[in-house]
């Protein structure tokens, strides 16, 4: 582990955004985490950091502009030439299979390209048939995506197919700025003895992630949590299934997060916000709308991880402040 | 059957789209189907089950992107530089011959590829003139479209070209939505077993429809039939006469699924809003805004299937409730 | 005979198209036909059956998103590499010659093509003078447009260039809708039965139109027809005198498809909406304004064809409801 | 002379514009002639008639959408690539040379083209320096537009740069309408018998254009008539002074055209709306907007031609009615 | 001499610019001109003029529509291919070296291309870098560029770029139009003659401005003009500090012009408006826009010329009317 | 140092740039800056100075339009075609390795262009993996970029990753005026000795910089400070953290620069505007709005540099004056 990276145990708050990223990694049939909030509040580090949680741990980024061929692989052409084969050059998919792909500003990709993300990360396949190639390969990675709203939408049709979405407030208090500067200057200074320093944190979150991965599959996905989400979706107005399908998936991950064998009302409602937060409608019928207040924050706070040795997994996992979607103020971008 | 797909027997409610699918497949010469709805509804599970019942059985994806060339097919460059000769590279139409093509977001498609799709559909021939090449080769599929009208809209003219067009109701109730997910989550978890426990219901629906297929041709598109179907068509202020056509062919196939050797009244009730949906005007004449009314949709459901065993196909067809077109909100799509 | 197109002669009404179009073919010197209408008014169907009234009886389909190359020829590139020689490859006005050149939804193809198909329509000769190619070949053919104003308008200047223009009428009478599909169907049923139904008919036809052709030039250009067209394109405040010129001709076609020796007011009066539909301003001066209405529909179909066996032949022709030129919806093109 | 032209003194009315056309034959340094009028008033036809005018005679239509290379020229390929020899290949500036160059709907040119052809036309000369060809040949022509500014305008700084502007008159009388059409009709039915009987008076009109081509440089362009000129200008509050050359060159051009010695007030005025048009400002001042209704038209129609014997020659020379210039509607270009 | 240009001595009036083209020529570190003004005021003959004062003498006119590689040069594709060397094919910029580039409506060329000409212009210098290509060459050119706003205008950041900016008068006085006619009107019919009519005022001129740009070193910048112009810079509430160094630079380009050894406030006031017309802000803060109504115009021009035998030096240097700059109105450009 | 650029010790005021300039040599890890201001500043001038500052000294210009493979480097054709090597062919980022990367009106950059720089200034790294070619080296460079808010903005996303940003005055006073021109003239026409009579502050200017940077890393990023900091982060309403991080470290550059062993109060606040002003919300919350005016900023310009001796160091880091971000008045960019 030559090329140090800032652990994920290391940072500080953020707690939501964690969590919603060890979901993914628990279950990544959970589908991609799509990230809204203002610049500068260290996405990519945090996506970096999940990497690490990962055994592949690969970290992919796709830079605004890639072109097709370069994301889903291409003919090589050198082998094209000189020996007269069709042969496939892998693409940015490819090197991102076991790990984490990381999209910066999704929301100024082209549609046809989020759509072709979206596709592969959810079939976990990545299938090429073009330039005489027919090639497949295994692709099965966390895609995270990050948007700033103020600099345009993605259509919803796209954001629907993220599992889980969550903004991050962009302004923390004082103590919590300090702090998070804090541990990123003692990184930067001695990325070594910090990783060092961190080390049984960040070993013990990895090993609380794995460990819920290998126990997920004995947590049932039971008929009592589904119909509770079936209801919670239907009142919260929210269009189509996919809603439910992804809860269900993210409570049960919670669960095995935990440490717990069973879904249980905490779980369902620790990622009531990941899942409806991108899927409620503009305006949202009355009942629904209603209910989240009556089931205040704190109390969804008060429910703390039975196990698990993170520094910030003892934390609640807090979800942000966000109140309706914003609508985007139509920022022009530049070709 | 070693890739196991989502029964279309197992699919809980969306009868109508079942039912439309069925009809598109007992007879291809209705034209393709134009589902409309939300995200998240698994439009593509099931247009994917469809194929299943296909004797052909292909399912074909037509990704968001595609070029003229690689939908059509083009020059073999490799035959071109290596024997000098001119022969053809299939495209996506020769793939989908005997299957379903499916066009996800079929709006967002450029429209001179949409035509080529809807033009060869209804003659089941592709014939490529281009690059020195000259090929025709059979396109018999069934085309199926899906399309979020919050996202854009069809030019009438195309619009008119789908046989026909439903949409899917984007909020079920709670207990119809806890049972569709639950389904899905019993065939993520075993495919294999899934698959085995609907086998009898999915084999009975197949019989079903190449039963109806077979009998097709036995039944008269009487006049009577034509004459009431005319009539509604008029009142409805239909533009055009491809909704006459299209019901007449739709309500025989609809008979041919019922078992029955006639056309009957039931079976133009049946299929009414499938022919209509989307060929109504805007702002369509007093009679006809006035006669869906007066024949409730209870009435039609009354109305059993006398013969078929699939779980669904003992619930009436249910069309869902559509109104009047919507207006689609221009939202501006990302090149 | 071997491929069965639907006969002109078994199209039940639409009898203003179908004497527009046999007109065109009497004498090509009207220019193209304009055909404005809703969608499924098998308005492909027509435009093909005109085709085999001519002798060369090719019809030819220009695709929505041709190239100028392929509409107008080019080089051969493979003599040209092959064997050195600039070589021309003809293109679809080529192999329209002699037939009919038709273009679906002309109004939706770019500007300098439709100016390219007018120019070769008008003067019956394609001439290249590309890439190195100088050629000119022979292209008289009819060239008949549809367009559906809903989806867009052509240029005022290229609309003018179309001889004649007419409408169809959206919404048949139910017996009417009924008797057409009742006919496609036999059609589809079975063609070769079908067409053997209505040979006689559509031999009449053609030997009808071929013997006008053949009197054609014995029928005189009088002045006193000539001077009531002026002084009604006059009051009609048209603009440009190709108005004049197409009215005649039209006219006499009218007249030698009547077995006519001379043309006759009843002649000046059966083509007068397809020469001024599209020519008329869209706020028109009085006077022509008030005409039309003076001169009821019922008195232009008290004048019976003298002879032709066509079963429509003997029904007047109709003209249809069109009112003044719609403003376009703006309704907005995909790319 | 095996290919017929329809003669331009066989034209009906259209005087002013047969007057400007021939003024440019006569002195090409006054530049092009801008047409303006709606469609179908035969501008190409007269455009093609004045061609048999100059000894060059060579028409070239451009074509819309032509290209850069086509029009000026470009490597000669075969050459490039057989003899590895830099030639170039003449384009439609070489081919106009000495003839005329007509340019139908102008405004639909793109800028940089309509420059191009604008500067070839005032220099007389081609000069291609590009894809390291060198090469520069006479291309003296006369270069005559036509718009519709129904479709959209010429930049001003384009407009000008025309020597002479007018617009045809849409809608003629109707005894002049069926004048004009019975000509076409004649010459159409018979080209031979039409040139022929038109003879005399073409051979009378091609003589006196070359006769006051001959005289043109022995009238001098006098200081009075300069100074009657500029006065004018000013007072139009024209931008530039290219309206004060082309108007004194284009009074001794029609000074010559009647046959006189030297430029007298009736020159001036038969020309000044020719000059004028296209550069007065859109606010006029107040003064030269009163001059004109003070110099009526009769006035100038009064002053006939001493020579010639075309029969057109003999009407008075008679202005359209033009009023302010319009503001173009802006009507939106398909790309 | 054989191909003869109108000699910039023969031009009437157009005063200012005169005076602005040669400050220009005798100091090329003043920067390019900007021409403003209305079409047909002979910009081009004025700026081919100031080539014949350059020694190079060489006029190089910038193609609308004039790609990079044409502009800074490329390589040498014979070259490459014929002998493998990557050898510089030289460009306009390297043809310019030494005269005069003139660009034509400067303001409807892209952006990037203006900062380009204007980055050579600056530094007297092309520098290529690109295809593999590492080329560099003199490029000291004086920069003429010409505008009509109403066509577009240029950034501001572009326009300051710009040494030197005035507008033509568009409307001079009757006798002065005339005068300007007489003489293009004698250069047309003869330009032997004229040219050498005018030959002593040209060379007169031509050497007044060798004599000034020889001297121009001994003359200083000095003090006190500075701080004259500094105060007037910061009242006129100009962006930037280029005003600043131009117009000292200017001053003493004048002062050479005038014959005189040092910079005297009449030098300072003659350039005044070159200096400042593009650089003041729109609205301007009010001491400096109520200083020069108290500098009128009539005081500037009693200050003669000291020596100089050009016919138009005598004239005093007349600053055009202009007042505030004119907001564009947005014309559209075509592509 | 045959070719001498204008020496930064010798720019007259500009003192806030010249000191971010400096902070940024001493410490690039704060990032890029960032120049706001109006044309003819002399911008690029300063940039290029600093250069001489750094070791490495390259000073690589981004031309406009500038290529992605320009800037990122591409493979080597010469190499891949000759020798059948994927050879790297180094790009703008790897010349400005060790040196500065300056980018003139980035605003008008495209984002994905922007992007990438911000990355590698960030990184330090230019990693391609494009074309068959992966290959990486140090990319370490202190960016600098301006841009003219009047002609466009750059994304609040891409904004805040330039560290520091300052706005130029546009108009300074007219004896400072007198004197930056004064010594641009001086260096213009003796620049050998110019630089040597600056030779001295230059090199002292030097010195204190590689001193600064040599000490860098002494100085703690002390608790305390990074307290104060984000406090007043907080107030200021700035969204995310990398303020927090830029601040710290911009506060130490600037203790280093004074010679000084720690980061004191001064520090903190000579750098807040150079940090803040492009981070604060345009809608500011109160209690931040409130505070900068308390702590006036003659109390800022009190704090001397201790150490240091270029002449313009002894003159207090004057902010210059801001306000609110201006609201860009969307200038149309031309293609």
């Amino acid at each position: 582990m030559t090329e140090h990276h800032f652990p994920l145990a290391a940072v500080v708050g953020a707690d939501s955004l964690k969590l919603a990223l060890c979901l993914a990694a628990i279950d990544p049939a959970i589908g991609g985490v799509l990230i809204e909030g203002p610049r500068g509040m260290a996405k990519s580090t945090l996506a970096r950091g999940l990497a690490d949680l990962l055994d592949g741990g690969r970290f992919v980024t796709l830079p605004l502009g890639a072109s097709e061929e370069r994301i889903v692989g291409t003919l090589d052409l050198d082998a094209a030439l000189g020996q007269g084969q069709a042969r496939f050059s892998p693409g940015l998919l490819a090197r991102a299979d076991g790990g984490v792909l990381y999209v910066d500003e999704v929301n100024l990709l082209p549609d046809h390209l989020v759509d072709l993300l979206l596709d592969a990360a959810a079939s976990g396949v990545n299938h090429v048939e073009r330039d005489g190639i027919s090639h497949r390969h295994a692709a099965r990675f966390v895609l995270i995506g990050t948007m700033n709203v103020e600099e345009g939408e993605l259509r919803p049709q796209l954001l629907d197919r993220f599992g889980l979405n969550l903004a991050l407030d962009g302004q923390p208090q004082p103590l919590e700025r300090a702090e998070i500067v804090r541990r990123r200057l003692a990184f930067d200074a001695s990325p070594d003895a910090f990783v060092q320093r961190w080390q049984a944190e960040q070993e013990a979150l990895a090993t609380r992630c794995q460990s819920a991965r290998q126990h997920l599959a004995a947590i049932a996905l039971d008929d009592a949590s589904l119909g509770e989400i079936s209801q919670r979706c239907f009142a919260a107005g929210v269009d189509g299934l996919r809603a439910d399908l992804v809860w269900l998936r993210a409570a049960r991950a919670h669960a095995a997060w935990r440490g717990a064998g069973a879904i249980e009302p905490v779980d369902i409602d620790a990622v009531e916000d990941f899942v409806l937060r991108h899927r409620r409608r503009q305006q949202a019928p009355q009942p629904p709308a209603a209910t989240p207040p009556e089931r205040p924050q704190a109390q969804q706070s008060e429910q703390p991880p039975q196990q698990g040795e993170g520094q910030w997994g003892e934390l609640p996992a807090q979800v942000q402040a966000m109140g309706e979607r914003r609508v985007p103020p139509r920022w022009t971008k530049k070709p």
